[in-house]
């Protein structure tokens, strides 16, 4: 059930997609060798626009989300999946502790989309076999809260339990401790010292450390080195960035930092005119503004002009200052998506467990526009077929005219985008000098 | 789309398959285990029975055909699984030979639901991101041969290149060799002495040298393990058997090991109505009489009474004369199937690669008995939604109103019979000395 999706775009994607069909043996021997070297994060989903003339990851999270958009059809892949990350990482295994959001069990009817994601990952682990419990770090669970799920599910959170060296929930001791908790508010105290259990991802992909310039200098890397590969411009599949550091916003006309931003949106705009120029693309270039860390869309900027960072517009300065501390910003370059469903504007996610493709969907938003973040409230989701598209391609179909073509793409460049997250952990692990 | 089938059997296979389902994690678990310590043959189909009262595999391909019975659905999982065994063996491959059963091209036409089989195989390795070619083995193929196939494919078989130490084609040198011949012919001296490629299944596995009572050997092994783990009597999941050496039947009375058959298929049914009796089961015992080579499903014999024996049925003995070499018989359990579809008499067949279920089909029979060989001409094939089930049960469901939950229980048992023949390879394995 392949929902009605302006995938089949004219121009330069086509011969992306193209290039990419015809180097499928050479694309995914090169990911089998990558991976013998380079071990992928547990899992992750990533964001990708595709702009006709450009296809590229915006945005990669190591605490997916959102795995209850997955389609029951969608689900024997990530078990199989899952069951090959688990056997790697802890065979002899038998319990799971599963760490989700903080949740206020007071508010918990808010919460229940998020939570319907977390019954999704309990049922995908349950199934290869392991015992699945929810232990929340919340101080505000203090007890056994079960909370019901809209369609007649519901799932119990239970306080974890920290002895000197292990965390668990009472008679509970997991083997492994799976986090979908992006430490946006820091690493608590409880999570730290952990050494006899697999706390995965590690407490450095959280988003108190991890940085998205970090992860698209990596992402720039790799995707050089495919490029090679495939004999392309990597530019046709990487978005380009720049990075400033200590950006701080006030009301008044001090900001400190401004000035970095505005003069690395001018060279980033300068260089995507040039990039436009070369391929004769006669759109407006314009770049997204946004914090270097942090996940959850508060204030993204879309600016076309440098003049736009002199006039910010109030309700971006506020929502910029609302967040407390913003180490660095990214300036990124805006890839537009011109997908559509359904009239709204449209973006696929893919989803990976160990090296797999598992699944995916389309974010869509009607209110929003072809340049601006939809990972925002009102967005909603379409489950693709992603499970017999990715790993399916058809060769010898037109580009642009075969959906399992244009998904077997996507899943490229997604996993580019996991390939990127494993050598940024790899260069960000705190205890890798340990062993160097 | 799960056709309507008789799997909800009441009595001991419904808590056979609770007993199944709540033991889930320990079963995994012990799977996981057993292999780290001992590896999965490359691929795998097994015949079961579902008898009511007992659950069993009658038959384990090492060499599986009818992959083109598989659903375009269950064919992610199929390349998934294909990957982690393609990686696992040759994560440098960029070539994979496949050498399917010997085709007489002048009666390539008889053969297109077997070459259909192999384009399948063709296509799960292509997505995998192997460059595949079809090596034949047969003397009567001496150029590029392509053969038409039903709904517009065409399959190419090429000649195979020996050099002194290499298999492959013409400009087309393999890291892997994957059989689909199961050599019941013989091993050709074509395939002998390659040590620089992976040839996979390994030349023992082959027909030849492959003996079906040393299978089961294994399967008790194992079963009697999974049944001590699950707390079940390991009959209910093991076909009972016996084996004789060098039967030789002729047209006169003097046939040599009959006096062994007929001894062992009396011990044999005397073992059977003792368990029937435990259980309160008023079924008639039978056994089955098969060589204890070869899959083709030739000279299968119900036997019922050692009398059957005497009075053997000339054309069954007839059959079994056009065999030149049956060096020995397996009297086997009869396992009743008590499933239908359509008021055809049906099992289920599993299929696997590497450690994965990744998916199956009924066989059904509409002119067989429910205690007959459905591996006969005239069976057809129906696809099950095995994708969805084997690795998705419901938890909480009523046993036996679910089919997910039966289907898990189907490959439970058919990763029992994976895991016996990764045993009896090891057991088997004629280099296994030099590393003694």
């Amino acid at each position: 059930m392949v929902p009605h999706l302006i995938t089949a775009l004219t121009g330069p994607i086509n011969e992306l997609e193209q290039r990419v069909l015809d180097s499928m043996p050479a694309i995914e021997r090169w990911f089998r060798l990558e991976w013998m070297e380079h071990t992928p994060p547990f899992y992750c989903s990533v964001d990708i626009r595709n702009a006709g003339f450009k296809l590229a990851p915006v945005d990669t999270n190591l605490f997916p989300g959102g795995w209850d958009h997955l389609t029951p059809e969608m689900l024997p892949l990530a078990v199989q999946a899952a069951m090959a990350a688990v056997e790697k990482i802890c065979p002899e295994a038998r319990n799971l502790l599963l760490i989700p959001e903080n949740i206020d069990p007071a508010n918990a009817g808010r919460n229940t989309f998020y939570l319907s994601n977390i019954a999704q990952l309990q049922r995908i682990f349950h199934m290869t076999g392991l015992n699945v419990r929810i232990g929340s770090i919340s101080p505000s669970i203090k007890k056994n809260t079960t909370i019901p799920l809209p369609g007649g599910e519901s799932i119990t959170l239970e306080p974890v339990v920290r002895s000197k060296t292990r965390l668990g929930l009472k008679d509970f001791d997991p083997c492994t401790i799976l986090l979908n908790n992006d430490l946006s508010a820091g690493i608590p105290g409880i999570l730290e010292d952990i050494h006899e259990q697999y706390l995965l991802p590690p407490l450095h992909a959280g988003w108190s450390l991890r940085r998205k310039s970090r992860h698209f200098k990596s992402y720039e890397e790799v995707a050089k080195r495919l490029g090679k590969l495939l004999g392309i411009d990597p530019w046709l599949i990487t978005p380009m960035h720049e990075q400033c550091e200590g950006v701080a916003f006030s009301d008044t006309n001090t900001d400190s930092g401004l000035e970095c931003l505005s003069s690395n949106v001018d060279t980033l705009l300068t260089r995507i005119r040039r990039k436009y120029k070369e391929y004769g693309i006669k759109e407006k270039p314009f770049v997204v503004v946004k914090a270097d860390n942090g996940t959850d869309g508060k204030g993204i900027m879309t600016v076309r002009d440098t003049k736009d960072l002199q006039v910010l517009n109030e309700r971006a300065r506020a929502k910029l200052l609302a967040q407390k501390d913003i180490p660095s910003m990214i300036i990124q370059e805006g890839v537009l998506t011109h997908e559509r469903m359904h009239d709204a504007v449209a973006e696929p996610v893919v989803y990976m467990m160990d090296r797999y493709v598992v699944g995916g969907f389309y974010r869509i938003h009607a209110e929003r526009g072809e340049d601006e973040n939809l990972n925002a409230p009102g967005a909603s989701y379409v489950p693709l077929a992603f499970d017999q598209s990715t790993q399916l391609p058809q060769p010898g179909a037109k580009p642009g005219a075969s959906v399992p073509n244009r998904f077997y793409m996507y899943g490229v460049v997604a996993r580019l985008g996991l390939l990127a997250s494993s050598y940024e952990l790899e260069a960000t692990d705190p205890e890798a000098e340990v062993y160097a």
